[in-house]
C-alpha cells in the first residue's frame, strides 16, 4: 500500500492543468520512482467556471487560496499563478504553515528569491523552482548537482522560446519583426502584450537565477542588463549569416576577475556552434565549467506538459526528501546559504565582447579609410568586413564590420565619432558577438 | 571548521589523476556546495613509479588495494581501474566494509550492476556511477531525477567519442575508416586495440545502463544488439549527406507495446536534427519523455577532467547524503529496487525502422523495375532514390534507396531476393534510419 502525498495547486491554467494531467497519466511510473501516490486534492482558480485542460473530477476546486494553504493534509503547495501578488504572500503563508512549495514563477524568484529562500529555511521546508527556468529542461538540477565539481566560468542560454521563434522565422522567411510577432500571437506563442518576452525581461529573470546557481551568489535581478529583439532586422540576420553567424537572443552570465556580467541581448553566434542551431520555440543552455568544459541542455522551454514535467520532478524530489531531517535539504542555489557571496557587478559599459557593426555611409572615396582610422585609433581591430549596396538609397551604402574584442564603452565612443562624420548617413547598428568557446 | 571526508582511489591513471586535480583546483567551490572538505587520503596504483598527471604529495600511494578498502577512515572508495577483475571483487569488498563506492566502470555496471546494486543496498551504502556514461554529462541525474515525471518513450545517444570522431573525420575529409582510425590512435582518441570503441561494445555497455534508467528494468547487457562502424564507407557518408542525412553511431533504446529494443549501430539521422550536428569526440543523448517531449544533453564524453567532473559530482552527492538514513537513499536506477520490472526483449529482427540501401547492379534496362517490384511485393515503400555511376566499375552502377519503415526481417528477406538477381553484382549495404521525432 503506497503512502499518499496530498498536493494543492494555486492556479489551474496551462501549467496547472498540465500538472494534473501528467500526474494522472504517469501515476504508475511516478510512484515506482518515488514510492508515494501523489494526489492533487485541491486546486484554486480565479474563475471557477472556466474550461480546463484537465479533469477536475477527483479534486476540490476552490476560489479561495486559504482553503489550500491552511489545509493540514496538504504537504506540498504548487504556485502557478504567476505575477508578484498575491503569489508572494501566498507562498510565504504556505511556507509559514510548514508546507513545501514549488513555483514556476521566475519573476518572483528573480526579484524576491533571497527572501523566499530564507523563509523556506527558517520554516524547515523546501522551496523548489525547476520549472521557472527553461521549462522542461532540468537545468537547475544540472547546475546545482550535476556540475557541482566545477567552477562555472560562464553560461549562455536561449531561455525565451517566443523570442527564439520570432528570430528563427525572421531568418527563415526574411520577414520583419512586427509581422512575425503578429504570427506568433496568432499561434499562441506570444502574449497580447509581448513586452516581457520580446524586450528580454522574462529572459533576464531566468538569467538572474541561472547566474546565482552558477556562481553561488544572492539573486540580483536589478543588475541584469536587458536588451530586446524588437530592433533586429531581417537585413542584419542575412548579413550575420553571410559572415558565418546566427543572431540569437541570449542570456549571458560570465565570471571574470572583475566580477560578474549578467546580460540579455541579441547576439551573433558562430553558425557551427550547436547553440546557434537551436531553433523555433526550443530553449538551450550552454554551460562552461572549468573541469567538464562545455555542456549543453536542450529542450522545450514552455508548454503545459513540458513545464509540468519540471513541476512534477520537483514533487518527486520533495517526496524523496519527506522523511529526512530538514538540515539535510539541498540548499536552493546549490551552495550552502551561509556560503553565498555577493560578487562585484560588471556593468555593460565594462563588458568586453566582439561587435557586429552596420554603418550607413555615403558611397565615395575615403569613407572606409576614415572609419577604419577611428577604430584603429581606439585600438579596435577589424576581423571581417562586407560592403553592401542599398539600391533604394541612391548614393548610400552599408558597411558591415566584425570587430575584435573591445570594452563596450570604448566602442560606443568610437561609434559616436563615426556617426559624427559627414559621410555617415544614419545611426550605427551594433550587435554583440560571442564565440562561446 | 569544515568536516572532513576521506576518499580512497583505486586507480590513479587519467581519470584518477583528473579527480585529484579537480578536487584540489575547485576545493573551495566544492566545499561551499557540500559543506565538507574532501581529502583523497590514499590512492592505489599498479605501477608505483609511473609519472602522474596530478601531485601525489598529500596522499599515500599504495600498490595494495586492501590498504584502501580496509582503512576505517575512508568513507568513499572510487574505483577507476576498469576491467572486470579485480575491480568487481574490490567494489564488493568495499561495500561489505560499509563504504560508499563510486565507479566509472561501465562494463562492470552493465554486466554485473544488478548484483552490485543489491550488495550496496544490503550494506546500506551508495553505489554511484554518473561517470560511467557520457563522461561529464550529468545524464544519470537527468534520467533518474530531472525527467522523473515522464514515461520515457525512447532515447538515442552518441555515447562513444572515439567512434564519433572517426565518423566525423571520414565525412569531413572523405577518408577511409582505417586511415582515420590510425589518426585517432596517434591523437590518443583510440586505443591500440580499438575493438571496444569501434565495434560498439563500449557504447552497448552505456546503452544498457541508460535503458534500465529510462524504463525501470534490471540491467540486461546480453540483449543489446551491437554493430560497429568499421564497415561504414566514405561513399555512404557522402550519399547520406546528399539525401539530407548524417551517419552517426547511435545507441538506441525504445519501449514499444512489444517490449524494449536496445541496439547500437550506424544510423542515418536527418541533418537538421541537433543530434546530427554533434561532431568530433563530443557525446550527446536525446531523450523522448511523454510529458516533456525531446530533451538533449551534450558534452565531452571522455577526458581526465571531464570524467572527473562526474566522479566529483558523485562525491558531492554522497557527502550531501552522509547524514541521512540509508533507507532514504535514491535507488541506483531511479526506480525503487522492488519496482524494477523486466520487460520483453524485442530482437533486432523484429525492430521496425527505415533503411538506407546501397545496391550494386548492372546498368541495364529493367534492373530498377526488378528491384522495386521485390520491395513492393514485400510491402516496403521507397521514400527517396539516387542512382550513381561508378566509373571504374564499367557497366556497374549504384542504386541508393531510402525505404519507409519496415520490420527488419522482412527487409532482410527482400534483400536476399534482390541479391539473387542476375543483375545484382555485389552484396547490398544497409544502414538503419532514425527520424528521431
Amino acid at each position: 500500500m503506497l503512502k499518499v502525498v496530498k498536493i494543492g495547486l494555486l492556479g489551474l491554467g496551462t501549467v496547472g492543468g498540465g500538472t494534473v494531467n501528467v500526474l494522472e497519466r504517469n501515476s504508475q511510473e511516478i510512484s515506482r520512482r518515488c514510492g508515494y501516490q501523489i494526489v492533487v486534492s485541491k486546486a484554486c482558480a480565479r474563475d471557477m467556471s472556466r474550461a480546463r485542460i484537465c479533469s477536475t473530477d477527483s479534486l476540490q476546486l476552490t476560489s479561495n487560496p486559504d482553503d489550500i494553504i491552511n489545509d493540514p493534509e496538504i504537504q506540498i503547495v504548487v504556485e502557478l499563478m504567476g505575477g508578484e501578488e498575491p503569489a508572494k504572500s501566498l507562498i510565504l503563508a504556505a511556507l509559514a504553515n510548514g508546507k513545501h512549495v514549488i513555483t514556476a514563477n521566475k519573476a518572483l524568484i528573480a526579484t524576491h528569491g533571497n527572501e523566499l529562500f530564507a523563509a523556506a529555511a527558517s520554516n524547515k521546508v523546501i522551496l523548489a523552482y525547476e520549472s521557472a527556468i527553461a521549462g522542461g529542461i532540468p537545468i537547475v538540477k544540472a547546475l546545482r548537482e550535476g556540475l557541482s565539481a566545477n567552477k562555472i566560468e560562464w553560461l549562455a542560454g536561449i531561455i525565451n522560446g517566443t523570442g527564439n521563434f520570432i528570430l528563427t522565422e525572421m531568418r527563415d522567411k526574411g520577414s520583419a519583426f512586427e509581422d512575425v510577432l503578429k504570427q506568433a500571437q496568432q499561434l499562441g506563442y506570444a502574449e497580447a502584450d509581448p513586452t516581457f518576452d520580446v524586450e528580454g525581461i522574462d529572459a533576464a529573470h531566468k538569467l538572474c537565477i541561472l547566474a546565482s546557481l552558477a556562481f553561488g551568489m544572492p539573486l540580483n535581478f536589478e543588475r541584469v542588463y536587458t536588451e530586446g529583439i524588437s530592433k533586429v532586422t531581417p537585413l542584419d540576420l542575412t548579413y550575420a549569416e553571410e559572415l558565418g553567424y546566427r543572431i540569437k537572443h541570449l542570456g549571458v552570465a560570465r565570471k571574470t576577475d572583475d566580477g560578474v556580467e549578467m546580460r540579455v541581448h541579441p547576439t551573433l553566434v558562430p553558425k557551427k556552434r550547436l547553440l546557434a542551431n537551436v531553433d523555433g520555440v526550443m530553449n538551450a543552455v550552454l554551460v562552461k565549467g572549468n573541469a567538464v568544459g562545455a555542456t549543453m541542455y536542450y529542450g522545450p522551454g514552455a508548454g503545459a506538459d513540458a513545464t509540468a514535467s519540471a513541476v512534477v520532478a520537483d514533487i518527486v524530489d520533495i517526496c524523496r526528501q519527506l522523511e529526512i531531517s530538514s538540515d539535510q535539504y539541498l540548499a536552493p542555489l546549490g551552495f550552502l546559504s551561509e556560503q553565498l557571496k555577493d560578487l562585484p557587478n560588471v556593468s555593460i559599459e565594462q563588458v568586453k565582447t566582439a561587435f557586429y557593426l552596420r554603418l550607413s555611409v555615403l558611397d565615395k572615396p575615403g569613407v572606409m579609410a576614415a572609419i577604419t582610422a577611428i577604430l584603429a585609433n581606439n585600438g579596435i581591430s577589424i576581423e571581417a568586413a562586407l560592403q553592401k549596396e542599398i539600391e533604394q538609397h541612391g548614393a548610400n551604402t552599408q558597411v558591415i564590420l566584425l570587430t575584435g574584442s573591445v570594452v563596450e564603452q570604448l566602442l560606443v565612443s568610437a561609434l559616436a565619432e563615426i556617426e559624427s562624420l559627414d559621410s555617415t548617413t544614419g545611426p550605427a547598428v551594433r550587435i554583440r558577438v560571442e564565440s562561446l568557446q
